[in-house]
Formats: structure tokens, C-alpha cells, sequence
């Protein structure tokens, strides 16, 4: 099955398109896991504990386990223990590298971790992202029009008459030919997600943005999801896992994830209307 | 001192151009060393020991260090001990990403490893590399130009009149405020490396490609230096390291560093005539 199939059939099982991003902050624990062995590991087994239910993905940002150092490599190794088969996994590391490079990640974040997939900058072009492709089951999702401010710098010049995010996504539509390249795609820009989806009606993307950085919900799901009301991933992350820092942080979390859920699934159900 | 002064300085002293990618590779490494506790750092130790009067700066490539996992991250780091403060390192991660990650990256890369400068790609805009860059004393290298194939895929798009490599070549020079920013350039691309010198009289430029790439020496050294005969960083990886696979691997790393050494000597002194 390709992996975009699989993240159809997850969709369907699990009823969500919501990702929670595992961005784990030693800064932000709260206080009451400090004095265990491992604080992060504990604090993201009980945002699993209490979320899985709820979403189709968690998507670890690599960032925050790398500048931990070696328990760091240990504790992403263990959070991903935590996470049910049935759920996909995205490591969020936005990788691009000349070819033999990239063949070293692809083998440690999808064999040696583990990951169903990954996320990827494509500033170097097919060559870097050809070595994740090999597998179908294994996905990658390609930086196309992200979420922060700096996507105007580079991303929004014409390229032509369209903007490079543009020839970015005709790029992954093309590479696609095993059904495992989605692309990412800010919430923080409703019009041009839309117009994108239009481009790519059968690849997934993943959607960053809401919450913290400010992307509407209801754009996200409306414009993300295709004629099947699938292949959105909707990313969440300090929202929903520092939702509260105190000993219900995981409740909380909970709460807040469950209310994404049901908003999304309300926009969904408008969509008929 | 800004990091580009302090390249200079060191350029001075060493009278190198070169820089070595420790792109340590455990299916690489000679054979009598895999008896050791830490083959990959022995590998590198000696060959540290045997070039660092050679080189201006050494550049690991993070992939192969995250790739071995937690004694990746530990060898990473015992091996930048080995590195005589007086010569420059470089943590090739090519990273790129939101501001508050893009921080944490910068605080792991910088403050925990300790590097004096880093490889960025500008795919994301100006955010993702700001957290980089408040320190005058460390720097970035953006990439611009790629050594690989793929450059071609997006690097080269025509942005109105130039192309957009050539628009970042710009950004770059415009955010280098605390001359702490250089750029990379393979020397796959000659006559683009001849031409971006010119728009930056006096930035760093990074030159990957050199040898199993097939970029040519005396155009690297010719086009990527200043003025003052200064700032090509040029990187051989594999070509110097893996000179031998057997006993002698370090020797024969040393005489191919000091080969190269030499021609870029040669090369610039052609410059004058």
C-alpha cells in the first residue's frame, strides 16, 4: 500500500486530520516531571497516552531532540515506541542534502527510527529527494509555501508568471510516482492553500501554522482536504501540548486536542451544506 | 572579530584554502581500525592529526554523525576536540527553519558543539536564518549555487532577469550586517563562481564539489578567492579521506591534502602573472 493510501485509511479509522507535533521543550516541562529519569520521554508518553485516539499523526520536531544530545537521539527513539502502529509518524527535520547524503538520512529516519515519513526542504533539488522515494510505503512531505514570515523572501518571487512555491508543487506532482510525496503548506496562507489543493487534488499535505503562529482552522480543513475529505494534516503543536503547565498538562492537551478535532470535523460536515 | 576577519586570519597562517569534510563513514572506515571502541572516531582523530597544518578549516557533514545514532552525536562531538582551536569548523547540516526552531538549532550548533559556523538553506527566508546570526563571531554559509545535479531543478529558475540563486546571492549579502554570512558554491559551476565573487567582493565562499563531484581545482581557486587572495573555503571530502582504505589511510590522506594544497598555491600565484 502507498503511503498515501495509508494515510486515506488512518484518516478513515481515526475520523481526524489532526497532528500533534511533538516539540518537546525541556524549558517548558512542567515542574512536576523534572525529577524523573527521563522529563521529556515522561511528558511525551503522556501526550500519546492521552491523545492517540485523536489524531492521525504526530509529527516530532527533530530540532528539539537534537539540541539535547545523546538523550535526545534516545528519548525520540523511545517517544516513538510510545505511538500505536496505527498512527503515522512524521520526522520533522527538513532535510536536503546531495544525494549520498541524503541516502544517510533516508536510511537512519526511515529504517534505523523508524519513520513513516519525513519532512524535506527542496532548494537542492530531485537528486536530494529521490533517495526517500524508493519505498512507497515511506512518505515525504516537501516544503512548498511555509508558514513563517520568510516565505515571502524566496518562495513568492515569479518564477515566470507563477511563484516558485508553484513550481515547487508542479515539481513534487510530477516526481509523485509512487503515491508517497505530499507537501507542506502554511495555514498562515488560506488563499494560496486552496489554490494548491486545486493543483494537487490527490497529494497530502501537511499544515502547519495554526495556533501559535496564527493560521485559521476553518481555511485549513475546508481548503486542505480533497474531494474526499482526506489528505489534510493538520499540525498543532505548543497549542496543544503546553496547553497547561501544571500536573493536568495531559488532560489539557486532551481538552484542546478534542476541540480542534470536533471544529474540524464541523468545517467538514459545512462543506455539504 | 567578525567571522569573516577571523577566516583571514587564519587563511594567513595557514596559507590553506582547504577545508576537509570529516564525512566519516563506518562502512568506509580501514578495516584494522574496526576493532577500536570507536572506529569512526579514531578515523577521525588520526586524520585530524595528520592534516591540520594543511587545512583552514574542517567540515563534518552532520548526516553521517546523526546517522550512527547516539554515538554519532558523542563522536561529533568528542572529534571537535581533536580540532586545534586555531582552525575553523564548519557543522554542515544545511538546516533551515521556523524562528523559534531555527533558535534551538542555533543554540545546539553554536553554544552545545561549538561550532564556529554552520551550512543554512535559505529556502524559508530571512527568519529561519536571523537566530544564526547575532553572534558576529559565528557564521552561516547559505547555500547558493549547489555542487549537485538538482541545482539545476530550482536554483537556476530565472526570477525575473536572474536566477534565483542569484537573488539569495543578494539577500545574503544585503543580511550581512555583522560580516558573519558566507555562501556556498560548487565548483561544479565555474563560471557562476567567477560571476557571484564579483557580487561579493568580500564574503566567505564555501566550495564543495572538488573531486569525486568532478569540480575542477583551478577554477575554484582562481574564481573563488578575493582580492586579497582570501575567503575560497575549498571542501574535499571523500577524495582525501578515503585516499586509502588500508593501514597507511591517514598518510595517504595528508600527502592528497598536501597535493592539494600545493595546486591551489600554484593557482593563485598564477593570478599575479
Amino acid at each position: 500500500m502507498s503511503f498515501t493510501q495509508h494515510l486515506r485509511q488512518i484518516q478513515i479509522k481515526q475520523n481526524s486530520f489532526l497532528c500533534i507535533g511533538l516539540d518537546v521543550d525541556t524549558d517548558k516541562i512542567p515542574p512536576h516531571l523534572k525529577t524523573m529519569k527521563n522529563p521529556a520521554l515522561e511528558f511525551n508518553r503522556q501526550i500519546i497516552e492521552a491523545t492517540h485516539d485523536l489524531v492521525c499523526a504526530y509529527k516530532p520536531n527533530l530540532a528539539f531532540y537534537e539540541t539535547m544530545g545523546e538523550i535526545g537521539i534516545t528519548t525520540l527513539r523511545e517517544t516513538l515506541k510510545f505511538i500505536p502502529k496505527s498512527i503515522l509518524t512524521i520526522g520533522d527535520g527538513k532535510r536536503g542534502d546531495i544525494g549520498n547524503t541524503a541516502e544517510r538520512y533516508a536510511k537512519s529516519l526511515f529504517d534505523d527510527f523508524g519513520f513513516d515519513s519525513v519532512t524535506l526542504n527542496p532548494y537542492m533539488g530531485f537528486d536530494s529527494v529521490e533517495p526517500f522515494l524508493s519505498n512507497p510505503e515511506k512518505g515525504v512531505f516537501i516544503l512548498a509555501l511555509t508558514s513563517n514570515s520568510g516565505s515571502k523572501d524566496f518562495q513568492r518571487l515569479k518564477v515566470g508568471v507563477k511563484p516558485l512555491y508553484e513550481k515547487v508543487v508542479h515539481s513534487a506532482k510530477k516526481w509523485n510516482k509512487k503515491q508517497n510525496i505530499g507537501l507542506v503548506v502554511g495555514a498562515t496562507h488560506p488563499t494560496e492553500l486552496k489554490r494548491i489543493r486545486k493543483i494537487v487534488p490527490d497529494m497530502p499535505i501537511l499544515i502547519p501554522g495554526i495556533g501559535k503562529q496564527g493560521g485559521e482552522l476553518k481555511a485549513a480543513t475546508q481548503y486542505g482536504c480533497d474531494n474526499h475529505r482526506q489528505l489534510a494534516v493538520i499540525n498543532a503543536s505548543r497549542s496543544i501540548i503546553y496547553a497547561s503547565h501544571g500536573e493536568d498538562f495531559a488532560k489539557a492537551a486532551r481538552l484542546e486536542a478534542k476541540k480542534m478535532v470536533e471544529d474540524m470535523r464541523m468545517y467538514v460536515e459545512q462543506l455539504s451544506n
